[in-house]
């Protein structure tokens, strides 16, 4: 390209620690509002500090990993930043994983140290005792001596994020710090960020959206507010007094707000609401009374956000997850051409937060990764012009009298009843059909309905190949930390009345 | 650093078009008010396009440059976007070049094209016919046929911007796409960026500061405002009616903003004062009236901002251009350790909005990028916290009877006069010091004061080595596009009474 003389151009290839930076800057803004405290970023430099040097003392170094069990809130956002700043990934792991899952994660992800909170150690933690890893309690990390900061090496890991995905053994997405640090950028592209921001969590700090916010949160100087788990009065409270403007939420969560009559504060300018498809009743709901809702489209391996809705459009498309954020690129079906507008394919995603691949798993990256691509698994359409609308996860794809039947769409029409609080649809093998649709239903307290008439309500709504054979009562639908519904585990358990 | 396999990390190497991008996104949001007229991302985007039909008709291919000569205002916004649209850079050519210049400029550029405004052409243009380089009419560029958007490589050139230095031929820096991403990116992390900020522009718009708005804007999603020239009279009028939030202005420009009461919007956030340092008595009349200035430290070297105040911090640290940006690493005089805070020493930039150096210069490029770091020729100092000080270019320091005199020092005390507008001030070769300080004021219109008068003012206020030896006055200073005083005319000129 140079007619002239050859020049070196520089890139990014590393940027100063993100937190140290933050709080040289803005030491007295808030950043994180957890467990009834606050701390300022001056505050949480200092902790992050103390806990890197922490680390350091016990055997920490570059390039290694830190399992992270148990440790929520301001501790997990301590250990986060004192992980990275010792140039180590953080491994999060799920505390309610069965025993033989946590073995695998903790042999697989070959840790360098386990930080345990309190609670589990007092639950005597038996999976990492007995494969005899170095292990440090979470509360100790206060007592180390300050580490100074270093540069982030954009290419190093920053976490590894397991995924059961719909079939075999867990598998670790590695996300860099330019992961983070890119999504953190194109995401402000479409959102913007205000100084005065406050995001508003109420998912588990250590999934991919707790975790890539907790980051976006020291690069854009803004805070945190985070809640152990959701509960419709503690959002409430928060939506009064915290001056909350963004929130990340997952459908269920929207509807239970409503459902309470919470009210949405005026400052709040965006819900991202994520965690699969939302229900189009649920959407209509929203919009009707004035919400800012942005549909989302993300994934673990996109280390969060891959397309957003921008909320005054969400009117306009319902049902649709926006467009790619401003440096993701999609595609449908194919990595060198997308389907035509509305034919439905594997959406697949390019860009600079896209997972340089699985933990040790060099064929499942090669697979995932093939094309320069990342093949996402969910099927999902776009439409003239170029908007998102995701329909499920190719392995739920329900294929019922040759016919194909998307479980979004049924759980839609469920949630359409009145009685009906949460619906997942599912397929299970039939002799007749090849598969036979089935559903788990979830009625709102108080009210009744029995599958007969939801039978007869979706008969109103949906073609006949669509309707469950079989449709089942419970009291919650298994979800993931990120709120996904896990249809593997409706199906696994055969739910079938 | 992987004990595991190998993987190959993302990066950023490149981007979608910004223009075309931000058009699919935000079609009817305002891109540009100039000359009176309103243009959408939409309208901008498709004017960009035509444009860029027309100069790869005139030949005009990736890795080629394209100098402008002229074309202001939206033209030149159109022209801009073009040429990154085809894989070219622009060369930017600033009219008022003496003839010698110019040649030198286009025939060191060795552009493939020139675009020239109809106002030039009409002028004859006579370097640009003799030098035989094909020349296309800036108005034929809305005649092309619509070329399609392609990525933007990061690491290619997007512009070459010739500073003439303080000695010697001008010199190409050359700004990669990269340069002005990243120059966004950590720009917002200092100021935010809000959905419906509108950024006026009172300098030319193929200055380094008016080229990176464009594009920021383009980034952002939001509005420029750009004036044609400053005139306090259009400045108020935007102030009250364009929504202005953050404004581009030199010092002199504030000056003549507070001195004829213009009123500062409320909506106003930042005030970016550039181009050199500002006067203390300026920023205190500025504080004085809530005016939320941020000085800021900017080269073109460093495509604009390399440190900026935050507004709610300037009365903190009068006189301070702030801590480098997010992504920027200073030091003061050694590339390997900054002298301690408060010695003053020249001061070093690294960082991802650097130049990878002077276009067909590798002598020049070696020199100032020698050891990473780019070398600016300006001398400031940090403060405990890290604060910038920017006290002089270095060349421009006078050295008399064996002192240092920092001019910017002895500008600042004459500017406290109330009668004084504007003051450059220089050295010249004086038998008996060495360098012999000079002065050249310009008196407020109505304003009278004579040298003596001056002098006993300063006697009060500086070391009797640091007063002028003589104090001519003068209507204007020289300064640069971008508002930078240019000394070395003053010393060029002998202004010496």
């Amino acid at each position: 390209m140079m007619t002239g003389d050859a020049y070196r151009a520089f890139g990014l290839e590393e940027t100063p620690d993100w937190l140290a930076r933050r709080a040289e800057r803005s030491a007295d803004r808030l950043a994180l509002r957890a467990g009834g405290k606050d701390l300022t970023y001056g505050e949480l430099d200092g902790l992050a500090a103390r806990a890197a040097g922490a680390l350091a003392r016990a055997g920490v170094r570059p390039g290694d990993r830190v399992a992270a069990l148990g440790p929520g809130g301001s501790l997990f956002a301590v250990l986060l930043h004192a992980t990275l700043r010792l140039g180590a990934a953080i491994v999060p792991v799920n505390t309610r994983l069965a025993d033989q899952e946590m073995e695998f994660v903790l042999k697989d992800a070959q840790p360098r140290l386990l930080v345990v909170s309190d609670a589990l150690r007092a639950r005597g933690e038996p999976v990492p005792r007995a494969l005899g890893l170095p292990s440090l309690a979470a509360e100790s990390l206060k007592d180390g001596q300050p580490a100074p900061s270093r540069a982030h090496q954009l290419t190093d890991l920053a976490a590894i994020i397991y995924t059961s995905g719909t079939t075999g053994r867990p598998k670790g997405a590695m996300l860099t710090r330019g992961n983070f640090y890119h999504g953190a950028m194109t995401s402000a592209l479409g959102m913007g960020t205000l100084p005065d921001d406050r995001w508003l969590l109420c998912m588990p700090l250590f999934h991919v959206g707790g975790l890539s916010i907790l980051l976006r949160a020291a690069l854009y100087g803004i805070a945190v507010v985070a809640h152990d788990g959701f509960s419709e009065e503690a959002v409430r409270r928060s939506f009064a007094e915290d001056g909350v403007t963004i929130a990340s939420l997952v459908p269920v969560m929207l509807r239970r707000l409503l459902d309470a009559g919470v009210a949405f504060p005026p400052r709040l300018r965006y819900i991202l609401l994520g965690g699969g498809p939302a229900p189009r009743d649920l959407l209509e709901r929203a919009l009707a009374a004035g919400v800012p809702i942005a549909p989302t489209y993300g994934l673990t391996e996109t280390a969060s956000q891959a397309a957003t809705m921008p909320p005054d459009e969400t009117a306009l498309r319902v049902g649709s997850a926006g467009r790619p954020l401003f440096l993701t690129e999609l595609r449908i079906g194919s990595e060198s051409a997308s389907l035509p507008a509305g034919e439905a394919g594997e959406i697949l995603v390019r860009g600079p937060t896209v997972s340089p691949g699985y933990w040790r798993r060099p064929e499942a990256t090669q697979q995932a990764l093939r094309g320069g691509f990342l093949h996402t698994g969910d099927v999902g359409y776009v439409d003239r012009d170029g908007y998102l609308y995701v329909l499920d996860r190719r392995d739920d794809l329900i294929l019922s009298g040759g016919e194909n039947v998307y479980p979004a769409e049924v759980e839609d029409a469920l949630c359409r009843h009145p009685a009906v609080l949460d619906a997942g649809v599912f397929g299970l093998p039939d002799p007749a059909w090849g598969q036979a649709v089935c559903a788990t239903v979830v009625l709102r307290e108080g009210c009744a309905a029995s599958a007969e008439e939801l039978t007869a309500f979706l008969r109103e709504r949906l073609a006949g190949y669509k309707l469950p054979r079989s449709i089942t009562f419970r009291d919650a639908l298994p979800r993931n930390a990120g709120g996904k519904l896990l249809r593997r585990q409706l199906r696994e358990k055969g739910d079938r009345s």
